[in-house]
């Protein structure tokens, strides 16, 4: 298969298949909690352009794990990467959880 | 120092510096999870009470992790060590976040 084909075979939980600890694992980082912060106000976001400063490798591998556990939605359209928030899909797994998260986020880190 | 007062040595952290990626982090593990639901409803265990089946060693890693980020309290009396969780605490820095994350623990594993 070209590269350019696997790369775009994008794998995304069914949201009966969440994990809890998965998805706490997954907001346990501050890259990863500014990634969804931005994606809670901002519905679609290209994956270039969020307020976060590391590498490129970084960030690909803090997109897989948000990815894995659920946490964001990403499409390949043209040459970019377009990311959303699986805000729908959490709440009716764990209704209030995420907006619970953020909002002490908020407090620790306004 | 003799072995026996290094070890009564414990640290906790204080409530004002209580680090929510470490509150995170700490709640992402089946074993202390596990933890922080019995502490809920049972205000103040002995160590080995715990209904978790895990090597006396990775246990004490458990209580570490759960209590440098806050979550747990221990204190030494005789040759027994008490956990009580740090509900208050936690509530006046993250109010509702604890009971928000347990609720969704208990739809995920009953």
């Amino acid at each position: 298969m070209p590269r350019s084909q696997r790369r775009a075979a994008l794998v995304h939980p069914d949201a009966r298949d969440y994990d809890l600890l998965d998805v706490l694992h997954a907001l346990a980082d501050r890259t990863r909690m500014t990634i969804v912060r931005t994606l809670r106000t901002d519905p679609e976001r290209a994956c270039g352009t969020f307020p976060v400063d590391v590498a490129p490798s970084t960030l690909t591998h803090h997109f897989r794990v948000l990815r894995e556990a659920g946490l964001i939605h990403q499409r390949e359209e043209g040459n970019r990467r377009w990311t959303t928030l699986r805000l729908a899909d959490l709440d009716g797994r764990f209704p209030g959880l995420l907006d619970s998260i953020l909002a002490a986020d908020k407090r620790a880190a306004p």
